[in-house]
């Protein structure tokens, strides 16, 4: 049995599942993000696989995304590049309130998301060297290229762009390959192309630094999480968590 | 808080969800069928928002999904019209373990779904009038024309979608009517078509039968569920259960 509540941990409000009777105590945490323009109740169902497997799971909302939307759906369409931005900066100050309220066990802090979820987990992989492992589902660690074909920024396009150049992977090599990194993508995604993470998966072969990736792709599956992706996403923590 | 468990109920392991502690008392029970070649994992966010609203939330697989999966994906794709049939025809087992657990409060008891799920609800609705109220996102109650052109039947065509016309909404339209009905389409739905949808509003509309009806249209949005869609069905439940 698993606890599920919602609750505000730092800044925000966050969705937190446990092992039920383990609210208070420290476990190895996974920290999940969701994707555009959903929100950490509908992602909610990797909290409750992740939970029942033994792990604390802490969802927060993206900004403007869930409890924090201003209800401007269009506004929101052309902040995609800000949003992610939004989250990836964020990440210090979540990980700061999960430590202060010794929730996170032994440094076992791991972090995973899917689709912009998923490319906020990329990015904090590669500034944040405490973070034990990584899931990415259906994502992109290429952000500067994928920003002109995918929600484009509508306002200050250049300076978005660059401002994600910091996260971006195609610099931060090394810092995806000493942990261990699961990536998972449907072939024919029609969201994101599977393309991004076959670029990342080669650009790691090629310079011998996929001893610790684990990368799964499914046939015929689009933009949506599989059964088949939810437990290798769990198996994944299992092993490296 | 709430808390969430597998179990077994019944003939069947089952995802359950219920505001903490209330686990063994009687409550309004809603339960959730998900979509095709999914499982009631990936959909347990729905049980997460359902119990964080005070109900309690029984979530089955359907026949080869989830736990009850053969692991033959192929075979799969070509019976989902009799899973379906099976998710149907298992309802009244599923129901009755319910009451028997006595888990039944004062008999409010509703049925819910999404795409596969959806028409599993919009077909006990047509010949369950215990259940109290329905929601159908993304669905479609139109079994033997749909069997068309959505995963046609590959064996035995014809008796396959000949047995689905006994649960099929246009044979039904008053049982429809006579209690709560919400229904949710993504206007752009790429797999169940919004068309499936609004023929069922129509058609209630045209026969004065739509008292008892909410439609909830949302625009640009394919074969997905939003947090709009999410909170919306949570809604419908609170007034409707």
């Amino acid at each position: 049995m698993i606890e599920l509540q919602t609750q505000r941990l730092g800044e925000h409000e966050i969705l937190h599942a446990f092992p039920a009777g383990k609210g208070d105590q420290p476990l190895p945490v996974v920290v999940f993000y969701h994707g555009f323009t959903s929100s950490k109740l509908v992602y909610s169902y990797f909290a409750v696989a992740l939970a029942q497997a033994g792990f604390r799971v802490v969802m927060p909302d993206a900004p403007d995304h869930g409890a924090r939307f201003t209800g401007n759906e269009q506004a929101r369409l052309g902040q995609f590049w800000q949003i992610l931005r939004g989250s990836l900066v964020e990440f210090a100050a979540l990980r700061d309130a999960l430590y202060q309220a010794g929730l996170v066990a032994d440094n076992r802090l791991a972090v995973a998301g899917a689709s912009m979820g998923g490319m906020t987990a990329l990015g904090i992989m590669t500034r944040h060297p405490e973070v034990k492992s990584v899931a990415c589902l259906m994502g992109s660690g290429y952000f500067t290229s994928l920003a002109q074909t995918l929600f484009p920024p509508q306002d200050d396009a250049e300076a978005v762009i660059a401002s994600l150049a910091e996260w971006e992977v195609s610099y931060a090599l090394p810092n995806l390959a000493n942990r261990p990194l699961f990536l998972w993508h449907g072939e024919a995604d029609d969201v994101v192309p599977a393309g991004e993470t076959f670029r990342l998966q080669q650009a790691l072969i090629r310079e011998g630094l996929d001893k610790n990736l684990t990368c799964l792709w499914e046939a015929g599956v689009r933009h949506r999480i599989t059964p088949a992706a939810l437990d290798a996403t769990v198996a994944f923590f299992r092993q490296h968590l």
